[in-house]
């Protein structure tokens, strides 16, 4: 079998930065899980003593807690700073510029609208940040259903994609007067978007590793299958099912941001060694 | 002959206000034409005095101006102002608004990009409100070659057409980090393109009656030429020919947003006596 890697796949810059963090700062606590990726969150666990609390509430006096790279919204982060607790923030940077954006941009008189998912941790924190009610809409339907004023602002959830963004862009410029368009779709999402889209092409069977509650994996894994009928997501070597390599000559692989380069390898060594 | 009118077409608000401030201000002197309607021009010379000029430089002291519908350059309102004449401006205020949006935008530190033709009197008007160097693109490869920074805004010149617009929105979009768009198309000039879509899939025939420096005019026509290859621009009823409805039945008219209801009428009346 032959493995052709994407040009561009994996740890993204915010992944790679909250990572470090974690491991400098033993024993700490993240709010939720640092990253979407339950088998680095383990190794994080067993080898620095990191763990994962889900309740602000459950936090003690002493504690050293992380805030996650997807934010926390901004009520927790508040009650959490009343408290005798030492605070490491590994929000993403591209994560902390929508949350900024819409504080803004509502306090300014701007309607925010969010492309994003109402449910996913990131979206969750970004609509913390706004003065006034947020309209979140995951597609250009669920726009259409909104009542918009004339003067909005826009931003989007970081892994969402670009075609995406400009429906709905699109929509609220020829219904709004004045649309203040944030492009806060990040560059590593969009960069490993691009090269799956383009490995998808030229292979017979198409590996994305990642976790299966990460966003941006499972929009690899839609872009993969665009092209290639044959994609799977797994979340390790284990998820491996030997059926789909039978009859393919060539196997592509990407990974999703939060993927880190430990599992990568065991995937690729097993499909080779088939 | 069948003949189908458009359900919107002809004058829209501005254009009806300055023929208004026109008439009331007889013997006047308009900086270029009013409206881009050579016909009504004349009817408006003829009836009341009201002459074109179209250098600043030969404006008497004492005279009264009156500023077209598409407005000025600003520098040349100013000079205007420093002689001993009366002003009254008949710019469309859906003209006004852009160049309000250019002058404030730049000073805000926005680079100022203009969808337009950079030859039409409109768009010369709201580049000069730009203190910096605007953008002027009539096309998105044109937008292609450009050197484009950060943070934009964008308007639009008011007669262009929406679905061109969003092109030009959508590049920016996902090539600045901020794109502030202001949809500055004219309703009228839309509902009018509207119309004549429709109208052009129900006939054999189509006459667009406008003046052949009217930009509204020409995508008038452009949009009828889509659905209907028998589409023809005529300023008045001596430019028709009667083989274009050889073997018609049913002929569809629209008009430019500077035509008068008495020019339609007489075309009306020649296709009906055919």
């Amino acid at each position: 079998m032959q493995i052709k890697l994407a040009k561009k796949y994996g740890f993204c810059f915010g992944v790679k930065r909250a990572i470090q963090i974690a491991e400098k700062t033993k024993n700490s606590i993240t709010l939720g899980p640092l990253i979407h990726n339950p088998k680095e969150i383990s190794r994080l666990e067993v080898k620095f003593g990191v763990r994962v609390e889900e309740d602000t509430q459950m936090i003690k006096n002493g504690e050293h807690v992380i805030i996650r790279t997807h934010g926390i919204p901004k009520g927790d982060l508040e009650y959490l700073k009343t408290k005798d607790v030492q605070i490491t923030d590994a929000t993403c940077p591209y994560v902390t510029k929508p949350q900024e954006i819409v504080e803004f941009m509502s306090k300014e008189g701007y309607q925010i609208i969010i492309f994003g998912d109402k449910t996913h941790p990131e979206v969750k924190g970004v609509m913390s940040y706004s003065t006034t009610q947020p309209i979140v809409v995951s597609s250009l339907e669920e726009l259409k259903e909104a009542k918009i004023g004339k003067k909005i602002a826009l931003v989007s959830q970081t892994t969402k994609q670009a075609n995406n963004l400009l429906q709905i862009a699109s929509y609220l410029i020829t219904h709004c007067y004045e649309a203040r368009i944030f492009n806060t779709i990040c560059n590593a999402t969009l960069d490993n978007q691009e090269s799956a889209r383009e490995l998808s092409k030229e292979v017979d069977v198409m590996i994305v590793v990642g976790g299966k509650t990460s966003s941006n994996t499972k929009q690899l894994l839609n872009i993969a299958l665009q092209n290639c009928t044959d994609s799977y997501l797994v979340e390790d070597e284990n998820d491996l099912d030997m059926r789909w390599f039978e009859g393919k000559n060539i196997c592509g692989i990407t990974a999703g941001a939060s993927t880190p380069d430990w599992i990568i390898d065991k995937v690729k060594e097993k499909i080779q060694s088939l």
